[in-house]
């Protein structure tokens, strides 16, 4: 039998804001799509949703820009206040020029901007930060909705990182609760009975990329019900999916 | 109306050998599915079927190794043979430390082992190359099925790649026909009426990574029939995937 995933997008989902019950609006839109939440589902959910519900918004007319912030905004025309929230979030700059900053963050991730982005965010000087734990939220999301449901459904959240050499950004896993992230096939003989070297699979990441097909422009459905992936139950995480300092040959 | 797009992984696609017929062979395993092809339907192809229909093996036994593959090949306890293949098939050596050879191809993809692999090919003595031109191949398969469908079906062309940074590997696309692989989405206002930053995603990407999930463990699937997403139709490339040099800060 031909193997057979569903990707449902949400529809909708209504503007989240601080302290809002996440659990309750999205078994909202599962209700409202007519789906359900069945067993062996999961749901990949993007971190701005979880990040407001989280109240992890920053009014930039609070910020005060350092000299290191004003200068590289001033060089490259970008808003000082956004940059010095930028620094803030970041624990060890990768890259910055050109007006790009890759850093990693205190949760272990190299992105652009520590994550920091103002799209998607209401109000003119406000930006949105990553949430502090995505783990955390992850299991917090799934305890909720195992709560009240019943059923015990893997999360992942999601954001959209560049990655060198390719162009284009894609949607990958920072945070996850209730599966394994990394599908391990090494020792396992492929059909030639030869043993397969160097398999593993990021397949949180790769579920993280087909939620991003429903997303819609402009995140108009932030949640995305997937049905029909053979997940590995697991207390895996988000962090298993950051390479090991000592094994990066590009730290 | 919820998005809801389908990833249906084709069984029975048999052994594939140098000369083969791929759109024969693929529209025979879209008959068996029951599902038909239909206009809007993708496919994701792992290139390895590609490369193999393409002749795109090499026996070892005819391989001499040069004095670095030898070298290398003994520090790290692996076969010279082989990484006299990795350098053959190589432009750039770009990390090439604890047995992990990092490598530009000529097609410009930069992927371990410059795309060469073992696994999933008959024969202990052989090993697997890229396709030469995996965007012709992506064009040819297009072409073929168009020719006896009447139906112009995207293709990618896909393969597993590591990624700095981030444990593990995922599938992107590396031949492209018939579809655009960057969804633009900069200059677009979100719904707060704020212009989008750096928002091109690698859609195409995100579209093999999505096939990967029905792939099955040892690449018993290696064909997604994709249905459901709104492709934007256009003669887009895998080659407009690879960053410009010229914008790479990680070169």
């Amino acid at each position: 039998m031909a193997a057979h995933i569903s990707i449902i997008g949400l529809d909708g989902i209504p503007e989240v804001r601080a302290g809002d019950d996440l659990a309750a609006v999205i078994l909202g839109a599962v209700e409202a799509s007519g789906e359900g939440l069945r067993d062996g589902d999961l749901l990949v959910v993007t971190h701005k949703i979880v990040s407001k519900a989280e109240g992890r918004l920053v009014d930039l007319r609070t910020v005060e820009p350092s000299d290191l912030a004003r200068r590289h905004a001033e060089r490259f025309g970008r808003d000082a206040r956004q940059i010095e929230v930028v620094l803030r979030e970041s624990v060890r700059i990768v890259r910055m020029d050109r007006g790009i900053i890759i850093a990693e963050t205190p949760q272990g991730f190299i992105c652009a901007n520590a994550g920091v982005d103002a799209s998607n965010v209401p109000g003119d000087d406000v930006v949105c930060l990553l949430p502090r734990d995505p783990d955390a939220s992850a299991a917090a999301l799934r305890g909720a909705l195992r709560e009240r449901t019943g059923i015990d459904v893997p999360v992942i959240i999601s954001d959209s990182f560049g990655r060198p050499w390719r162009s284009g950004i894609t949607n990958v896993a920072i945070g996850v609760a209730g599966l394994a992230p990394l599908a391990d096939y090494r020792g396992q003989e492929d059909p030639y009975g030869r043993m397969m070297h160097a398999s593993v699979l990021a397949v949180a990441d790769e579920l993280a990329s087909a939620a991003e097909l429903v997303n819609g422009k402009i995140d108009s459905r932030p949640v995305a019900l997937i049905r029909g992936y053979p997940f590995a139950r697991a207390e895996g995480t988000g962090r298993m999916l950051l390479m090991d300092p000592e094994r990066d040959l590009f730290r």
